[in-house]
């Protein structure tokens, strides 16, 4: 119970061993987040998302120093999955958010995965109870995203902000069917560029189009434009509006039954992890240490037998009747 | 064994069914795909990976072109993540590679992911083996990619195209961890365009600080440069040289024990698919249908447990000992 009083009080060391604990699939860390587990639901969880290149992390700073300015304690997790686009959390904890190193009031971590499927998100959801238990008001969840595992991350969000960039060219064709699902707020970061103008115009038409029971609860996502972060005071008043705006979401869930909802598909996204963490992965790595892997693999080269015939024999083995 | 006759005749709408089939995870398609399997082997696999917005569709629909003349039969598995930022294959077979439609030597298919997790890359290797035992001779797989899961898609080919464009500006730096390991040719598109001779330079001093033992096999990737595809004549001849490269890679592949080792690369991929498949997604089938993942999601709502705890009770009902 030390650790749990510990997070309470905001130890920044104790959460962060924490983390990285879990991280690195350390068993005993899910004792702790077993007790930490009830102490949640506190926090406002705000995931942001968008293309890389598109300037989240510089955005997210700016609702950070916005936050801070209204006192408020702010968590922020940057989700970098490692991929052969991205290279992973390559940034790191020490390079970004300088500015905000010194301040007690904010703590951040970055996450990369290390194990294969489904570590990373899985984290994420041990992460943000662990900064919720440490008393952070609001939480940003960074990611850099495309995949089903950036969704998975983002339903760990109660608001979802999308930043997208001017010059995307056709592809607004290619991404409206998918980001009108998850958006709450929309960024258009570097407005100022070519193609600002056009990408806004395409967003509500895009909104316009939509049936009206996309916005029955009542929210229809705004549009919010961030112009050239080199110039600080009309970059200030956009966050400042951004983060009016994410506010605003949060008054929405509160005041409709949307936070319930939200709070539902969290649950589920951190129960089929668990689940996987649980019952799939140990079998994965029980069957890798020991060298059956190894020994199936080799039976395909010689195409001795086939993948589905193996798959049978291994749940023969590790699943009841 | 009828199926299998009709698949090895290059029987267009047997293999289609039998896609599709796969695709929506029909149990008894398995026992196809198990007599298909002794007879795979034949294909070269060609992974086409990139970001958005690369123009992968219009390169691969040029390399098609190039094999077709060199009356190749070609299969193309064009497989769309459904994500908040593609929104799937909305495009779909019938307006992509129009061209080919009339051409029996081109089997053209797109694949969208309907289950969660996995369910994508597992229909992508079967799909893979049904072209191959048609007879195609170059299977080329075009994915958008950042992912884990694409990476996944990319682990069933033999030669993988990394396909990048001018004015991803900063990115380069962010990406170059990456995308190392995974090509073997890289494509600048669009190389017209202003950024392409910067790009190049980069990915040349890229390669040039890669460790000796990155290129140990006897291939250092070659960076092929395509102009303008609105140029036929210009767009044409890069898209030869690129042919050209493949072709050259296959050969070192064979020639070395390269292909050996991609080949068992493929087979772990494939094994693990249809491990998850087989041991996890029932369960979860399971669990979802009766009513279960409900139920606990409920329990969490209520706090009344923790997602290991719950976790730990489905392990206990499903794994044996």
């Amino acid at each position: 119970m030390e650790t749990v009083k510990k997070i309470q009080e905001g130890d920044v060391r104790t959460a962060s061993r924490l983390i990285r604990r879990i991280e690195d699939g350390v068993l005993e860390a899910r004792s702790t987040i077993k007790k930490l587990f009830p102490l949640t639901g506190n926090a406002h969880i705000v995931g942001i998302t968008g293309p890389p290149g598109a300037g989240k992390s510089t955005l997210v700073d700016g609702i950070v120093t916005q936050l801070r300015q209204k006192q408020k304690k702010v968590g922020v997790l940057a989700v970098d999955p490692t991929s052969p686009f991205t290279g992973g959390a390559i940034l790191g904890d020490r390079v970004r958010m300088q500015k905000h190193a010194e301040d007690e009031g904010v703590f951040v971590r970055s996450l990369a995965t290390r194990c294969a499927l489904g570590g990373l998100a899985k984290a994420v959801g041990d992460a943000i109870h662990i900064m919720d238990v440490m008393g952070k008001e609001v939480i940003l969840v960074e990611t850099v995203g495309t995949g089903q595992q950036e969704v998975d991350i983002i339903n760990h969000s109660h608001t979802v902000l999308v930043v997208l960039i001017p010059g995307m060219g056709d592809e607004i064709q290619a991404i409206k069917a998918g980001i009108m699902e998850i958006a709450d707020i929309f960024v258009i970061n570097k407005a100022d560029r070519d193609g600002g103008s056009k990408l806004y115009r395409e967003l509500v038409s895009l909104l316009d189009m939509a049936p009206a029971s996309a916005f029955a609860s009542g929210w229809r996502p705004p549009i919010v434009k961030v112009e050239n972060s080199f110039v600080p005071e009309s970059f200030n008043n956009s966050v400042a509006e951004l983060t009016q705006k994410i506010e605003e979401h949060h008054q929405h869930l509160l005041a409709s039954e949307l936070m319930v909802s939200r709070e539902r598909r969290k649950a589920a996204v951190e129960l089929s992890e668990a689940i996987r963490n649980t019952v799939y992965e140990p079998i994965m790595d029980k069957l890798i240490t020991e060298g059956t892997i190894d020994a199936m693999v080799e039976e395909l080269m010689a195409k001795t037998s086939d993948p589905y015939s193996l798959a049978e024999r291994i749940a023969q083995r590790f699943l009841k009747s």
